[in-house]
């Protein structure tokens, strides 16, 4: 189960907290570290300190320019957020994470991202909305910015616990294979476009919408088979709307 | 109940680790701390950028020269620790420590001590010996030696969550006064004069006796007058021994 847990970090700004991070989870039984357009060199003296014996993780980093290509194959994105938002998103508690793990991870493909953000300004907007839920690891309100390294830990922790009790119960029965980041982001694309076409959303004046039919969504948990129904009543929809239906370049890269 | 927990580290080497155990300790809600003959200044230029913004608790740490001092007013004190022993002391989990504090914690007077040992060597066998339980972070085999901060990370936020938890049901009703620290050693002082003076006990050849006796006392976890009734016992054992129960220097400073 552990092996089916990513740690991606964007935009961190300090090698050690990238070491810091490694031994954290390589404490925890975690390996698999992407790093998302981080603003410092990931190896140096200092990540290799604060790794401690974990540098290994630091050298094996997928390093990538997007969210998107640091998730795309997970079936699961939980973004860790501090901040209560303009547009509330389904907020679990690392606790409630842990005990969602071993259904959640009970398939080959299911895998899970835990996103952590920049040590300054943590995650977007726009990237949490990438996630099917936010975690929150409650804090002193006073005082709430975790280090990224203590952030991990807590999470990685919580995972260890969770995959620890799960040695102790039989395996869950994996349900039916969910959708990946991937293929909801090229829904929700196609959704926009579709909504776009048939008047209904107007790019100039977006109200929020995409984020609240995303929340929808992905508070749903889409398996593959329901995306694949979403996708032909949109590229139905699109045939009723005049010089929409045939226009291929919308389906570029699908 | 936080402001009943107190964090107890000794021999730190790194002014850094200490910033970071700060840090952590503020996130949670965590304001007590104290250090046990340190192996570095605790206030340097890394202790206050690792502590970010957390500093005054590392201004404000006491600084002792024995574990004694440092929790002679603690009813609980929880040693961290990562190795298993010659003797088997009573073990429990992180979690389990959260679900006990609130009924630990519910007398005025209450004080837990959670204690960290040094960054290369952890804590002592008689340190570890102090303590009536100890707690194991569940880590990784292969890699089980977690950085400070982030062993205290983990421990002071299953302290929070079992405040936090507190907060939603009602309170404990506390229990009678347990024995602090300081009276459990100097009745554990009197018990083993009182086993030499009746030749029960060689200090040259002590096969684990002492030990074996604190283990058993620190996990019945005696109230205040049960102690009182124990040591009772030695004064009136004491007195059947010839030249014994007349030696006022042994009860020097209780």
């Amino acid at each position: 189960m552990l092996d089916r847990i990513r740690i991606v970090l964007i935009g961190t700004s300090h090698p050690g907290n990238i070491g810091g991070v490694a031994r954290a989870m390589h404490n925890m039984g975690l390996a698999d570290l992407a790093l998302v357009a981080p603003r410092c060199v990931p190896v140096t003296a200092d990540s290799v300190s604060r790794a401690s014996g974990a540098d290994h993780l630091v050298n094996a980093a997928r390093v990538v320019e997007t969210l998107e290509e640091a998730v795309a194959d997970c079936t699961l994105v939980v973004g860790a957020s501090a901040r209560s938002r303009t547009l509330p998103w389904p907020m679990i508690t690392p606790r409630e994470l842990g005990v969602r793990l071993p259904k959640e991870l009970a398939g080959e493909a299911a895998r899970l991202a835990l996103v952590f953000g920049r040590e300054d300004s943590g995650l977007t907007n726009a990237e949490l909305q990438r996630c099917h839920a936010h975690v929150h690891i409650p804090t002193n309100p006073d005082f709430s910015s975790l280090n990224l390294a203590a952030a991990v830990q807590v999470l990685a922790y919580e995972c260890r616990l969770a995959w620890l009790a799960g040695q102790e119960t039989p395996d869950e029965e994996p349900g039916q294979p969910l959708a990946t980041h991937e293929e909801l982001e090229h829904y929700f694309a196609h959704l926009e476009r579709t909504l776009i076409a048939i008047g209904f959303h107007d790019p100039a004046m977006p109200r929020q919408l995409m984020a609240r039919l995303r929340r929808f969504t992905l508070r749903a948990r889409p398996e593959r088979m329901e995306l694949n129904i979403l996708r032909g009543i949109l590229s139905e929809t699109d045939k009723r709307v005049p010089g929409q239906g045939d226009d291929k370049d919308h389906r570029h890269g699908e």
